[in-house]
């Protein structure tokens, strides 16, 4: 509830944007995530007394989901003079593990195990793999009568040691008389200006040594190897594994762009087979499917042809999140389009692949007569003859139509996801070169 | 190459269907697969010489696709008077490697293992998993001077006996001089009329007793249990619990009918939410996901959303292909589309929730004032004014959202799907009913 006291506050945006920003994160560096998103703000802010009318509901462990009071009650029973609180955004691996028990013994107290479910930082993992894994942790390697689990429903600000003295308070707030702070705390990548806020415990340089949840992904999950038991609880790492599988059974968005006749179905029903012949699922998105199946009611304006692009890009971003394979055969002429499309799947998971026919090729093959409709004005905005097409910038391949056959292509394209982990190529072919 | 001797013969259709259907399937019953798909061919055959201009190219799995010709010079490398040819249309297991062993033992020669890749029962393990699957075993398990893999391109016609003879006399044509029959060859399942085709080897009536492939889904793939070595080479079962994942990571459809109004959105939000907590990836696909990304240039003519719905349908299914969780929540009014949809993704994944509120509760409800304008005559044909809703005859849920929460249904919804398998529970909240 807004009581009569609030009072909407209206800034002179610029000056106030530098100096919040100044003072919270101690930088104007958009590379700093918050600061670049104070850019999104709007002008107007609030202020006044809170008064609760209903906290928000959350669906998921509501057994967790304790309000200040209710953990300071729950602390409380525990029947220990005093509580370490353990803030973490990250899945806790062993040295965590050994921390936090190290620094409850050491003030001989209960440990409250606090993670921030709200907002995090873009590629860290997400809250539901998270929150089940320090279940599995709290259940089976804590003394029962020596912990609390408890979600804190608190978006990162990635403000440095502000944000850790910010932390400490809200943790005084539930109960707790120690906090512990690790390298680095709240800290926004490699971008962060905040300095390290040194905390009193000596596991801090092993904790920064081994935490880092990018190595973790890219040296074990993505490889599918097993977290190895001295680093990580067997439980957690099977809940790791669920949620990041290796790379060869990742999804991933292989999008064909050329002009009409440049030969993008023919090569992409080639690499569909090569595909599930090594095991993979593949969903097929190329001109008929997507006529019967998407683009009815759409014309052929600029606008429309955009949505229809993005609708593909909709699509295949759906399956690559469940980890398919997506194949996507459209002429796709807008650069801009194209990586709209990439931003919503995500690079890391698209593969462009730029078929270079020449206009004058695709034109003597026109195996469905368009181009010569085209050239006679029958069909307007036609791609290559009276629309433009933008090539790519930065293809991950590119492939030449006129000295290469579509099979030729589509065991190239193979041969960069095998390369790039997407496929997992028999050992012994992966010698002779592509022709696997 | 169509010769010059090629003659269109057009039959009188109903009579020869009976002719043909009884002298090659020995049956005019429907329920054989290939008399019901029969009565969808043209009334004109056409006969006459064949000659080879080129042969259909294919591109997976190319060093095992041999013409005859080619599969008897290889088998002529091997040095042995004798080959044993078999068939299959299934993965191998343990049982078929010792018939196959003992057989070709008993003649001194060489195993042929001739699968057939061509259309096969629906419900049959795809043929990349399978051929997957043969490659890992000829290449682990037997004498490699005493196998020829080798891919048969035949579409099983599911004739029974009179299939038998014919595999054999292609297998003749390739090289072979015994063919190993199983019971029940090529037998179309309950329904078939043929009878079993007994052969000369003992390890038939084991066979018949191990080898079915529905069994292993379900006692073992769909509940992921390893099929045991005794039963499936190691290599085999890792290349089919790949395909077969159990049932907890396969996809499923939960697709929400009902009024405007009614509370799927909201249910399915919940929902959600619940499935994220219990580790499976879920695309909600509701009014807003489906008005942003999939459904403009679309009409409120009945053809339009009936478009609509077939178009989430679509979604769904590759969803769902791809093991993943689709929610959809449309108001899908018509009982015939839904069918479709479930048809599309296949009844065993899809869970029909009807939301069974009372046209008058919505109407009260009346949160975007729809059912205000639908009965000042504003808008035309909305569904339980002006146009009908069918409510679903056997849907797999039924909520009623006048007695209870949007949670609870959610609850309930999620119980369904634990005694499904499609989620796992904790085993210690499954005792205490519903509330997980």
């Amino acid at each position: 509830m807004i009581s009569s006291s609030w009072q909407p506050v209206r800034f002179h945006h610029a000056w106030e944007l530098a100096e919040v920003a100044q003072k919270a994160f101690g930088s104007l560096d958009l590379r700093h995530p918050l600061v670049a998103e104070m850019h999104r703000w709007g002008t107007l802010h609030i202020s006044g007394k809170l008064q609760v009318l209903q906290l928000p509901k959350h669906y998921d462990f509501q057994g967790l989901r304790l309000t200040p009071a209710q953990t300071r009650a729950r602390l409380g029973e525990f029947g220990y003079a005093n509580v370490v609180a353990f803030q973490t955004r990250n899945p806790l691996h062993r040295v965590h593990e050994e921390l936090t028990k190290r620094a409850t013994q050491e003030v001989d107290g209960v440990l409250l195990l606090h993670p921030s479910v709200g907002m995090t930082k873009p590629g860290d993992v997400d809250h539901y793999t998270r929150v089940r894994a320090y279940k599995a942790l709290a259940a089976g390697y804590y003394d029962p009568n020596r912990i609390l689990l408890a979600l804190l429903p608190l978006a990162m600000r990635m403000a440095g040691p502000r944000e850790a003295l910010w932390h400490a308070l809200i943790r005084r707030n539930h109960g707790a008389n120690h906090f512990i702070v690790g390298r680095d705390h709240a800290g926004p990548g490699n971008d962060s200006t905040g300095q390290p806020f040194y905390g009193p415990y000596d596991a801090q340089e092993l904790l920064q040594r081994y935490s880092s949840g990018t190595q973790v992904r890219e040296q074990y999950l993505n490889q599918g190897r097993t977290l190895p038991p001295w680093f990580t609880r067997p439980e957690v790492a099977e809940i790791l594994a669920e949620t990041y599988p290796p790379r060869h059974r990742q999804g991933v968005c292989i999008w064909f762009t050329g002009l009409s006749g440049a030969g993008k179905s023919t090569t992409a029903e080639v690499l569909t087979v090569l595909l599930l012949e090594h095991g993979r699922q593949v969903t097929l998105l190329d001109g008929d499917v997507v006529r019967t199946h998407l683009s009815k009611g759409l014309g052929f304006s600029k606008e429309d042809r955009n949505t229809n692009i993005r609708r593909i890009g909709f699509v295949a971003a759906e399956i690559v999140q469940h980890d398919g394979v997506a194949i996507c055969a459209a002429v796709s002429p807008y650069r801009a389009t194209r990586n709209d499309v990439r931003n919503l799947i995500g690079s890391e998971h698209f593969v462009e692949v730029f078929i270079d026919t020449p206009l004058e090729v695709c034109e003597t093959r026109d195996t469905k007569g368009m181009y010569a409709k085209a050239r006679r004005g029958e069909i307007k905005d036609f791609t290559g003859i009276d629309d433009p097409y933008e090539p790519p910038a930065q293809p991950e391949v590119t492939l030449d139509t006129v000295t290469h056959t579509p099979e030729e292509n589509a065991r190239l394209i193979l041969h960069y996801l095998g390369q790039h982990g997407f496929v997992r190529m028999p050992t012994g072919m992966m010698q002779n070169g592509i022709k696997i």
